[in-house]
């Protein structure tokens, strides 16, 4: 591609899915990426984007995405494209994605498969933008994958501490959000908690050992800490919470944790990313935060309910799962390659 | 009192609110429990209870208590009465319970001032029923607490392995009527998750170690190990859940857990009292279990995602929170006692 | 058909969704009514029905249900049948009845294609059961339509007041399980109201407008009052309600109105047939029913805040959307034609 | 008081309940409106508001109320005051306000109590600002009254059709935050409906018949049209809906509809003032509105579902119930009586 001038061009694929709309919505006015294809379900090739999208987040339809006509996921849809940002759906994802990358496109992915490949970089910026440097010295088309919605926010919220944490206890109140428009039935959901969601704590335990580990220079080491999870759907929109008990290598105060906390800041706060939350972590001083209903940030993590005792250090923390839980990631992932020349 | 043939006469305090409504229709038609005195508040005193009462749980006022004039909670009105129920909000009972106790009376009590009392045995009848045994010797009135609801359902949910544990990490989803019938604004919870509940961390933390310690014979010995817990409030009505990572003393396999849980029981069991559940811990087969809005028990706790890795079990435990929470218990204690001849 | 004592054999078709859940729920333990084979989607030919139903309605999946294989919806596969219940979605039910149809099969069907033909009784047997009468001098297979959830609602609560109705204003809240399991995405409805269902008050008003009206004897006159209708999707499980003003052709009392409706029996009552309820309309007296919460029947109809001023009526009626809105009216019409000696 | 330039000041009695809290939030840069006392509950004179008040509505206590500190509301504490605003609960407002006129202070009340005197002024600027003509000759203090949430969505809604209007047949959807932070357990509406608003039905058809109808010089005729009104609580956090049949004097057409809606302007609108929505009425041209989940403007009434057949035409019309239905007005009827040269 070219310097830092230059326009990078996208191509948003699962456009008109939670994740998708986001992706578009946060590509509005953006100083240097640019939007040049979009595509949705194989029925609607040919529509218009503002026709076909059914816009349920905030806001509406960005102006510049309603003429959009609807291309197929076929690499020859994809001509005049820097970077395809996949939306799609974890069982469509797969083969489309390695049909994209085999015709030397580059792909940013939001979905499940491929996502613990050694060879494939899985990014949360904040938390480990230093493995991308693994595609430094690759040729061809590559492939970038970011993490499921849960493992991001956990991972950035105890990125300042990892080091020191020998264990990983935790408890996730996901949002119905996180399962699709139509993912879930209101009649299985309201009113109701439901302990259980496929997949997801055995996806939170392996993602987060792999972003917080090493990865680099032929090294492959997952981070290596017991993660336990319990993942729960709860009756609310948006925001998964996390309540996180870490074991520490030594003894902290709850002083020293929000010091940690507050003073954290990456690559992304650092090269100023558009899409970079200027504080990656907002430690809240109100007793009863953080809560969906009034603390959450789209691309930061609101933490609550500090409390240390001994080597046991207890967090509560909150996060967007559509947002920095994935669309906001993917965006903030280019920015971030874009700051490193990979782009 | 008398023999075991003899009816034993209780006045309910709080009779109206959703504590107090269960424990009127606990008691209809039992066995040998015969309730003789209502209290509510102090300006609903020579009102019929089905006139005053807002019925709000299942069912309707039951017959035999809609008659009933209610009284004050002054001992002068507690007459013909062997024990007195107590589920008073905490703000007035401890004061109205000390009059009751000075003047002879004998009470069993929901509400939490003295529950830590080293006097005062705590508790949820399976637990540790033999704590009872304090009372043999005492003269005059006596004082017995029931815990608080998620200390009931989790010290029920863990009795079986109790002894094997070395710590706890607990995180609890706790339904809105736990804080009472206006105890929470619904602007507050609807749609939002709140992670705070005044108080609620560090009850659950001293009454398990309480009850699951040894007290009698002189000794008073809290069961000693660490207890962390996240309390969280949930937009659900009934029916408290608790995700539990245990650390236990030597590894456990998911079939070790699953063989301690269900072969568990207890004197009220083997005495088959009116209140018990005939198995204590149902532990579902479902892998999306427990639920409230689908695996909610009155008085037995059900048990499901059961998970065990080296040394550390997990299991998520659903239980009613004003049943089994409160009201339940407080019948169980006092068949308990009758069963144990201390009545 | 054979005489009196004979079981009628039934197949249910769409066995798998919520509607047809209550079908299999209502025929457990019947008199007379024989479930011989249960039909889902295409792809679980074959299947056991308790493997592949996600049970979703009370209780649990009856026994007598779990062991049957699933069967297409081919005549061939719908031998021993006396009558097919039908519990298709709209999408795909016109095509599948009229081949049985054609096979010779009877059909009493719940979808809405064909409900406004005008050869085709629309049965809400307190309502109409005289229509069926049509089919007396029928030769062949005969095809039964119940009607849309909430016209059989509002045309049981009106019924007794029916001929000196003039007009009608009605607002209706509608369940969300109106619109089938996954019909309504818990993002769209939760915290919110959606004041459009598609097709809907058209739907009420037609059918109403059939129901109410006359059919028979080569006689097909409609009700031919205006029915004006707001159909509004309210977060709620189950219950549809309707506020309805009725503009009278005289002056009605509170007391006569209220006498009329609990008054009110017709042919299933007065035969006393399995499904129906003893008073199809109940009276609340409590001045806040009805609520879906509190008041929710599954047969009868439960109406309060009656109000009357000069020809102007009003009450708000309440009916179980599943049961009397459909599961329950289809066996309940089988019954009325078997007493009517059509079956 | 003074003249164009000069500031209005006001306290405001009822400061930290919901509607207090807006009249809080929309006066915070107010061009000639200064707050300059603020009250709550008698047990918090003396203490800051910001200290006090737990705000509850969207964004944080504004700055430049934190440091105020709260009076009571005798008159005494009222000095430097030409307006008194009251959002004081209904069981309190009478008494305090006939106080602080007697003592010579203006009063603009919310609270129900003498909103139906005939020598008081019920005032929803758009629809009856010239009502405010009637305190013109009166000396000394004048009290103004601003109606019921619902009476003022309605009126506003329909006005512009008034004159040729019938009748109305109307059903109410209302929001909880309209029984007040505390007014409603989340377990009595939680997934229900509750169709009793205790007295809302009557203050509807009174109110909207005062407000409709003629004030002034010496004649007092209200509307004079049958307003019959079910209200119906509905588990929505914010917004008021109401479903509304008006039977006209003539016929119309959606579009004779539509363009009296959209066309309406009102004194406000012309004076441009602070607090007035640049149009009254909104038509939304999506079939499924409004919704308050997306369709909510605070001071803008939207309306949809437009519909006519002969001389009945139907909308549904959604307001905020706390912002037009309350506070919103209570300002915007102040600055519209200093646009009249009343204050």
């Amino acid at each position: 591609m070219g310097g830092v001038m230059d326009k990078v061009r996208v191509s948003i694929l699962g456009a008109t899915g939670l994740v998708g709309q986001w992706m578009v919505k946060l590509l509005e006015n953006h100083p240097y990426i640019e939007v040049t294809a979009l595509s949705a379900s194989p029925g609607k090739v040919g529509q218009r984007y503002g026709d076909v999208v059914k816009w349920f987040i905030e806001g509406d339809v960005p102006e510049y995405a309603r003429g959009i006509k609807l291309t197929s996921t076929d690499p020859v849809d994809q001509r005049n494209v820097d970077v395809v940002l996949s939306a799609l759906p974890n069982d469509v994802a797969e083969p489309v994605e390695a049909k994209l990358l085999e015709a030397g496109l580059n792909v940013i992915s939001n979905a499940s498969p491929r996502r613990m490949d050694p060879n494939v970089p899985l990014i949360n910026p904040e938390v480990n933008w230093q493995h991308l440097e693994v595609l430094r010295e690759s040729k061809g088309s590559w492939l970038v994958k970011n993490p499921n919605c849960t493992s991001a926010i956990i991972t950035l919220a105890i990125k300042p501490l990892a080091e020191h944490i020998k264990e990983l206890y935790v408890t996730t109140l996901q949002a119905v959000s996180g399962a699709g428009y139509m993912g879930l039935s209101y009649l299985a959901i309201e009113g109701n908690v439901i302990p259980f969601i496929k997949g997801e704590e055995d996806k939170i335990a392996a993602e987060s050992n792999k972003m917080l580990g090493i990865m680099g220079k032929g090294k492959y080491e997952p981070w290596g800490r017991p993660v336990r999870v319990t993942s729960i759907r709860v009756p609310v929109k948006y925001g998964h919470m996390a309540s996180i008990f870490m074991v520490m290598d030594k003894e902290y105060s709850v002083d020293d944790v929000k010091r940690e906390l507050t003073g954290f800041k990456s690559l992304p706060q650092e090269a100023n990313l558009p899409t970079a939350p200027p504080r990656p972590i907002i430690v809240s001083d109100r007793p009863d935060a953080p809560q969906p209903a009034r603390d959450l940030d789209h691309m930061a993590v609101t933490v609550g309910r500090l409390m240390a005792s001994g080597n046991v250090v207890r967090m509560v923390a909150l996060g967007d799962n559509l947002v920095r839980g994935a669309a906001g990631i993917t965006i903030l992932t280019l920015e971030t390659m874009r700051a490193m020349r990979l782009i």
